[in-house]
């Protein structure tokens, strides 16, 4: 594919600006609340508007039902007479929005797209704007420009569009391993992450996993009354409290026996991340927060992407409304969650746990503890000829090199494909920082809009580039 | 006052005992829940009830107005001429009664009192069978007997009924200091207590007082995704539990600092419930659990009566619905009480808590404390004539000396009643363990119903017998 075709697609793309507005407009009003049976027909519209999408782009395009919201399933053959060795990518987003409550804190309606002007340029603002709407419609754009240019598209290419990302996921594993000779690739594509900065692209390489645990501390047989009981009788709030209280230490480090002993040595990763001189204070000053927390002797993003940890995510029990009730309850409960890092086996860990726990617990009181989900973490190799199309993607259109970053977070998605379909993935995201996913007045700089495509336009011809696979 | 009209007045109260147990159930038939609006009408019923009963037995009694529930006051003048050296004794009480739910659990309508067959006999099922309908019954139908005998009583007696006991006691000190003058009185005579057990009765000495506290501790300026801040961030959950949990050693001693330094030594009175023998693991079997827990080296009813204790009654904070949320919260809080033993003061132990929290907490977290009502422990003279009046009346009904007890929780009206009358009060209580106050199936043996009007009718007899005091 020579650069002259690259330049026209480029071209058709500038051209076509607000059109591929227009189109994002159009998707960001479907409200695709996945998660809330009462937007089931909307949800249902949109998946079919991205089917009508992808089948004039030259896609065999489907709704497939599962037990949840249908996948959209588009494949396309790539060039006429496609050479057999042709890269095939798999391209995975999701088609589903957070809902949009607390309505009253958007300053326009959540599923009538705004554009506004701020200090980056234009900016468009509703659910969904950037997760994942804005995002899929970046390769979708880029994806039409070359179909207009050439009829068809340098690699053969599936789209693959869930609509239960913002709930679960549930039906993702099933339909890919139902569908697994259907959805195989060479590799997997995905934008749902972020630059750098509005400057600086980034390829996400590290991604943490995570383990869910719901704890219950079951204590007397029945809700006590404390002045007849208490100072006497194990009070499970007392108790939990004490327990979970003890899982780290001075030094912010996990105290669970033998937790860091699987954690894969990062350093070559914390070495590159220094360069990018991430600025603590700031980072705390945007969630009211002025003191480093975390684990001593770390830098900020070795804690955020490279290091283990250990959060409480809620913890109830006893009376809890206003006033005073003086009860000893008969159980004590918190929902506990672990972000894993290379190296790390969920069950080994709750294992650790349930061992941890009994141990400090007298034997007349029992805890239950039950796994709502986990997943390991995941290290993409750092050096492919895939990423370094993307690399090569990215440097163009930003003139400057991607960062190779990691992601706190997981994304359940990845690790199932690559889990069930053997598939890295590249994760090559345009969001940023501030662009309040999942909060009130959700936006996207049109600015990434735009970059998004024309990366994604360079990727396409770059991976059409590649030499057959040895 | 001769022995022969007392044995006319016990005479009067086992020929009446029908009669008083119709009396009981007519009381109990009123849904006196003052706590609940919708029993307004029902609870202000249950006044009118006892003010008809008193005025019908001598007393100028009548309902008088609060901002809540209205009090029921009614004086008598004791024997026609009586002395003005002649004691006047204060009966305290309340005519509420506790939400009956969960009604499901009740094996008869709450509101239905119902006579069944047990070990001890029989015993009366009811909402407020013991707490305090059926124990407040015990001293009028005392009363009831000494005025249809002698057509008076035998000391100036003041009762005195409040309807907000379940529900804080919100009117109860405004009315008393309201009304010093007319409900001062030489003693307080309570029967919200119990037995020690059925064959033996008990004086309550010593009541723990309390301290209810909320906290908040306040973190991040909103709530924060796990992924993207877990490890760098404060979470107030984890917070929360790691100084909590730091309350309590591993003797089971509060760690705040001074906390224990002004307990008045108890010893003697440890040592007279020594001989009680008390029997802990049928105490711990009761609530299901096996294992001694609290201060070590203190024995059970030392534990229960004469410690101090620090217990979370409640925590909340972060996701507590179904499924997983993984939220770093920008808050997290808790409920904590402290039962007090005397010389403590709950000002200084706020304080305490205040600066043992502020030094395990980062500077950029901030706890919010709450006192939701205090007060002191109350040491009652072990040696008084009024006292002994109860122990010789005890005595005579039961056969053997009462035994003289602490009491776990307080009782607040009694602590209001000495602070601002001035007032000991005499608590002798004719329950039991097992008569599941505030639960489902309240019952009172119909036995301690007929030993405690006959105890009354003896103390009556007792307290009109006193020699002028000096």
């Amino acid at each position: 594919m020579g650069d002259a075709v690259l330049e026209q697609v480029l071209a058709r793309l500038e051209a076509g600006r607000d059109q591929s507005l227009a189109r994002l407009k159009a998707i960001l009003r479907l409200p695709s609340i996945g998660t809330d049976p009462a937007y089931q027909a909307e949800t249902r519209a949109c998946a079919e508007w991205l089917v009508a999408e992808l089948a004039g782009l030259g896609f065999a395009a489907s709704l497939r039902p599962t037990t949840g919201q249908p996948m959209v399933v588009a494949h396309h053959p790539g060039p006429p007479g496609a050479d057999a060795n042709l890269p095939h990518v798999l391209y995975y987003g999701h088609y589903d929005v957070q809902p949009a409550e607390p309505l009253e804190l958007w300053t326009s309606p959540p599923f009538e797209p705004r554009v506004v002007e701020a200090e980056h340029g234009p900016r468009i603002v509703a659910r969904g704007a950037v997760d994942d709407k804005g995002q899929l419609m970046t390769f979708i754009e880029a994806m039409r420009a070359w179909h207009g240019v050439t009829g068809s598209l340098p690699v053969r290419v599936t789209v693959f569009l869930e609509g239960e990302e913002e709930s679960g996921s549930t039906s993702l594993e099933p339909f890919l391993a139902a569908h697994r000779d259907e959805l195989r690739a060479d590799v997997c594509v995905v934008s749902d992450t972020g630059l750098w900065d509005i400057d600086t692209p980034a390829l996400a390489t590290l991604l943490r996993g995570l383990m869910y645990l719901e704890l219950t501390l079951h204590g007397p047989s029945h809700d006590l009354h404390s002045g007849l009981y208490g100072g006497a009788v194990a009070n499970p709030l007392n108790l939990l409290t004490r327990i979970l209280g003890q899982l780290h230490d001075e030094a912010g480090r996990v105290q669970l026996p033998g937790f860091y002993d699987d954690c894969v040595d990062l350093s070559a990763e914390a070495a590159e991340w220094a360069a990018l001189a991430a600025d603590e204070p700031a980072f705390l000053a945007s969630v009211g927060l002025q003191v480093p927390h975390g684990e001593a002797g770390r830098s900020l993003l070795e804690r955020l992407w490279a290091r283990p940890t250990c959060d409480l995510n809620g913890v109830w029990g006893g009376y809890t409304g206003p006033g005073s009730k003086t009860v000893i309850p008969a159980k004590a409960s918190a929902k506990l969650s672990f972000r894993l890092v290379p190296g790390q086996a969920p069950a080994k860990i709750q294992a650790s746990l349930a061992r941890f726990l009994a141990a400090r617990t007298p034997p007349d009181c029992r805890w239950q503890i039950d796994n709502l989900g986990s997943g390991p973490a995941l290290r993409m190799p750092r050096e492919s000829r895939y990423l370094r199309a993307a690399q090569a993607a990215l440097a163009q259109t930003f003139g400057r090199p991607a960062v190779m970053i990691g992601m706190g977070g997981s994304i359940p998605a990845i690790e199932a494909i690559k889990r069930l379909l053997g598939m890295d993935s590249i994760l090559m995201g345009f969001g940023l920082i501030d662009d309040r996913v999942h909060s009130p007045n959700e936006k996207f700089e049109l600015r990434c809009f735009h970059q998004g495509m024309r990366a994604h336009a360079r990727l396409l011809a770059e991976l059409g580039a590649l030499p057959p696979a040895s």
